[in-house]
């Protein structure tokens, strides 16, 4: 196997971490987003899409979401199991990703591709150029504040983002929060639960990655 | 079980689909989006988010997401699989439904909700009122257009959108199709592969759901 990452890219920050928490040892080839390196013709051969993350399975299928890599290890390397084992698990699993995905990483990215300079003509990821909106960074600033108010909901009276133990859940409301940062967002400071969660999940050695 | 549905929205098609493909009779729940049904305290309680599809589970789980409802279904019905057996198979489906909800269901959505009237403050779905932005009608409708001359690359040779099986790629890129078909928006004459594709899976029965 070998894994295409970017060190500042919260997208392929979701596979790094999950690789951590399997145990695994990955040769990792950085690629340069700042310097248009996914643009190159040697870069899309590998990923048509020009983004990161991409993982290369040693058969040689390469896959180019987050929800790609994922699947791949989980079902590769079932332990420790990130995504579920009992229907009921992996479907809250599925659930909670899919709404922090949507409402966190979405709401964060629409935020800042829309008002950063560096992003101009990159509000979407990929090859074709897509104008900023500036109405869309409003839009995504407010809503990644409402995700942030959110966490506290979510954790209910749960050790975790989907119930008790560390799944991937918490790997990418972690990703999120850590994200939202760079908008100076932070978690509400009356959101108890949700400051206590994220104490506990930032302190894992994959945090650090 | 229980399903809440509506016949109208897509999203919900999306599980009706895969439902039906596993062969499964589910008792189902009707939500009258066109009237606000679901923001009802009734149907809030059930999901807070106010969106279908909703599964409920025969432990009283409520999954919320079509990601969810899929998970759930897949791994309490194994047969026939959907999201795929083999490590490689279930990525690389991952894969093309992430790839088809953000590039597909995402941008149609982007379209209609950001120019039809019956979506004013509707642009996303929710509770939370969200404001149209005309330029990313344009941007949606755009963005459509490309899925839907991307779909015979993501076909190549094989038979269906993730290799040689139906899987649920299928459901999501017909649902896309069907749905790009609202804002008058098709497959382009000359994708013949996407074009036979197309027919193939639009005459199965579950796809007249």
């Amino acid at each position: 196997m070998k894994f295409y990452d970017c060190a500042t890219a919260p997208s392929s920050r979701l596979v790094r971490i999950f690789i951590a928490e399997k145990g695994l040892e990955i040769p990792t080839q950085e690629v340069d987003l700042r310097h248009g390196e996914h643009l190159s013709p040697e870069f899309r051969a590998i990923n048509p899409y020009g983004t990161v993350p991409v993982l290369e399975t040693d058969d040689g299928q390469h896959l180019t979401s987050t929800q790609g890599c994922w699947r791949y290890l989980e079902a590769a390397f079932p332990e420790p199991p990130l995504l579920g084992t009992t229907p009921a698990d992996q479907a809250l699993i599925a659930d909670r990703v899919w709404r922090i995905d949507l409402d966190g990483v979405h709401a964060a990215a629409e935020a800042l591709r829309n008002r950063s300079r560096g992003f101009k003509d990159r509000a979407l990821t990929g090859l074709v150029p897509v104008a900023q909106i500036p109405e869309l960074a409003e839009r995504g600033l407010a809503r990644t504040q409402r995700f942030l108010e959110s966490i506290d909901g979510l954790l209910g009276d749960s050790e975790y983002i989907a119930g008790d133990s560390f799944t991937a859940a918490d790997i990418i409301a972690l990703v999120t929060v850590d994200f939202a940062g760079w908008l100076k967002l932070k978690l509400p400071e009356d959101a108890v639960r949700a400051q206590s969660w994220y104490e506990k999940v930032a302190a894992r050695p994959s945090a650090a990655l």
